[in-house]
């Protein structure tokens, strides 16, 4: 079979499989997860061993170490897995939840009811516990899924493939609900993103590159994730230890996130009180600062910014700096450069802040927090398949709900329209 | 200027024309909205004679007697263009709408606001009062437009949105918040739908051929709606005098809305019984149609319908009819030749009732209702930009809210991320 027949038949079977999914108990999903669970536990040597081969290949073939450290699986990281899988078992389902109830003057009542989105494709690099993951949350949405993993991850994604499929079975769920891309070649992925009677959401899950060109081919809706160029904006009315307490956890704490803060706007009024302590605090943490005429000024240290460091994630010890008249002009800046991911302010003005939060066009917006804190289980969602910087359909962290759509329900009793 | 560096100059526009939007007041929406309604009544004349040349003009072209009449504009057609918008008006503003704020173990305050989707591009066939609509719609939502109406309409289409302008300038909102396409260029629509840096989300209306066309070209997100191939099921458990009068409403009250059944299916243990009564109705009423063979036994009169029937939105005198098992053979049916569109069981089975609620794949489900309801204004949406049959963002009726998205916000007092 070539690949297009054999992706065909993937998407055709996680199309019938997503009917059972659809109507499944929530009882049938968690019992399916727990013994997914067990499974996980009860099969790690053999995941430790499929895992090794998988390491070993990679190393021959020169793989950067970052790369292998992804790849790696330890008895904590599979303990891990198992545990997540426990945690989605005990979040609730989100699935035939009826809101917004309501009698119309023609009698009937209408409301909304929440259904899976139906089929969910998954693309991701070498990490092998996003196998575990991501399966874990289509199940207990009510979804079929199809995964297709980095090449590299193979021997181990089969592995764990293995444990959901024989847990999907013990629950009565059909084995097809979760399917594992088998063939490594790149053409899968073409075909995957574009079945649309098959498939009805893309999550790809990895670098910028792989995003992009998943985006620009995909005929079916993309759940996508581009970049974090996230700012922290200290307010004419920020109270300075908050200030620095939030610019050095949204730098500092992590460099490589997506939800790390990559620029940093300072009002004017408070530029020369403010910012020589907030560059401090960056310099001794090893921060470089880019900064504007004004911010150079203020901080010899600053090297001169280009208008290309303030679009730019550095996940590296560099920030961008722009001194601004106002929040007005703070919004502007943010709303012109930023990727719309996550942005905060620093203030105790409840206008400003109001203001901020209403028209900072991203996905997360802030009031005296850490940008850090943008994150499924931060914001209590159990845990996310992905962060969306997309507007249509979910914003921001994405768990359970956003796998999910609403369809409308009419309750009547023999009316018809006149 | 080329077409597409025009389009371009209009998309760019419009991004700018959103942020303004999106921070507009509820008041200076509403008085934009009623001073638009104002304009066009004050403007009928001028309407109507540009309506005149556009119509007179379509004659000379030799189009359809039913395109000529939907592009037809008369003084109380006017009337009710303006009382939509005053319609509108009156509706609740969706946007900065706070919900779900949760405090999380952190300290931090999670929660979700609404906000426009930024800019909406509606290309739609020659039907000036959608000029005022979808204004009207993407205005009261936050959002800014850019719309392609029928080039047969032109000149109607121009009139109106020069209503629509001093409307909008009058209550202090950009002009360029809503600008209609002015090129009859059909590359136009091509590049509207492939600048995802200006548009963030396009809604055709209009015929399969147009949504289909547009729905390959984009690159951006579509609200579309295709087929609408609605189903009436009369179960084991139907109470015949609810049967009789949904069908006949679903099926005759009109033949070429979407919302139209086009499928009946009955249930064996009441086939013998209910089948002739209701086919009686659907024959008087001058409606063929085209059945199984158990339904063709049942109702001499009946053409064999074939596997094409069963997919076919007829938009006609003609229906498909099948006898199924149970409950659990319809919903089979349905998922697998419906359009997703609305779907209706007519039963006093409580079980049926929920599993049809739950397990039917469509944008709207009912029970013991006729499918004739599923529409923004017997919905209570207030006004309907459409109706989609996709499963992601919206389904079904697309009111004031389909036009927005919703935004994670986080209150803090100083927290970090430990």
């Amino acid at each position: 079979m070539n690949i297009k027949d054999t992706l065909q038949t993937i998407g055709h079977a996680a199309r019938e499989a997503s009917r059972d999914m659809a109507r499944a108990t929530t009882a049938s999903k968690n019992a399916a997860l727990l013994a997914i669970a067990k499974n996980i536990r009860a099969s790690a040597a053999t995941l430790l061993s499929a895992n090794a081969s998988d390491v070993s290949k990679a190393q021959q073939a020169g793989l950067e170490p970052a790369m292998i450290d992804r790849l790696t699986l330890t008895p904590s990281g599979i303990e891990a897995m198992a545990q997540g899988l426990e945690q989605v078992a005990a979040l609730p389902d989100p699935v035939g939840e009826i809101t917004d109830l309501k009698r119309r003057p023609s009698g009937i009542q209408v409301g909304k009811m929440r259904v899976p989105l139906g089929v969910v494709g998954i693309i991701y690099e070498a990490r092998p516990n996003v196998t575990a993951d991501a399966a874990a949350l289509c199940l207990k949405s009510g979804n079929a899924a199809i995964l297709r993993g980095g090449s590299e991850a193979l021997q181990s994604n089969q592995a764990i493939a293995a444990c959901v499929r024989a847990g999907l079975k013990s629950a009565g769920l059909p084995e097809t609900a979760v399917q594992v891309i088998e063939t490594t070649d790149r053409e899968a992925v073409g075909h995957l993103v574009s079945m649309p009677e098959y498939v009805d959401v893309i999550v790809p899950r990895g670098g910028k590159g792989l995003i992009e060109r998943i985006s620009k081919e995909a005929r079916v809706p993309v759940i996508k994730h581009l970049d974090g160029n996230c700012h922290v904006y200290v307010d004419t009315a920020a109270d300075p230890i908050k200030a620095l307490a939030i610019l050095e956890n949204a730098k500092t704490q992590r460099l490589g996130t997506c939800n790390t803060a990559e620029s940093l706007l300072v009002a004017r009024s408070v530029a020369t009180t403010q910012l020589p302590i907030l560059a401090a605090m960056l310099m001794k943490k090893g921060v470089e600062i880019r900064g504007c005429e004004e911010t150079c000024a203020i901080v010899p240290q600053a090297k001169p910014a280009t208008e290309e460091d303030y679009a730019t994630e550095y996940l590296a010890a560099i920030i961008s700096c722009k001194v601004v008249a106002d929040v007005g002009e703070a919004i502007a800046h943010i709303n012109r450069y930023s990727s719309a991911h996550t942005e905060t302010i620093v203030t105790e003005d409840y206008t400003n802040a109001m203001r901020f939060l209403r028209e900072v066009d991203s996905s997360s917006v802030m009031v005296n927090a850490s940008t850090r804190f943008a994150d499924g289980f931060e914001y209590g969602l159990g845990a996310e398949i992905g962060i969306s910087t997309d507007k249509f359909h979910a914003r921001g962290p994405v768990g359970l709900e956003g796998l999910t759509s609403q369809k409308w329900i009419v309750l009547g009793n023999g009316e018809v329209r006149s």
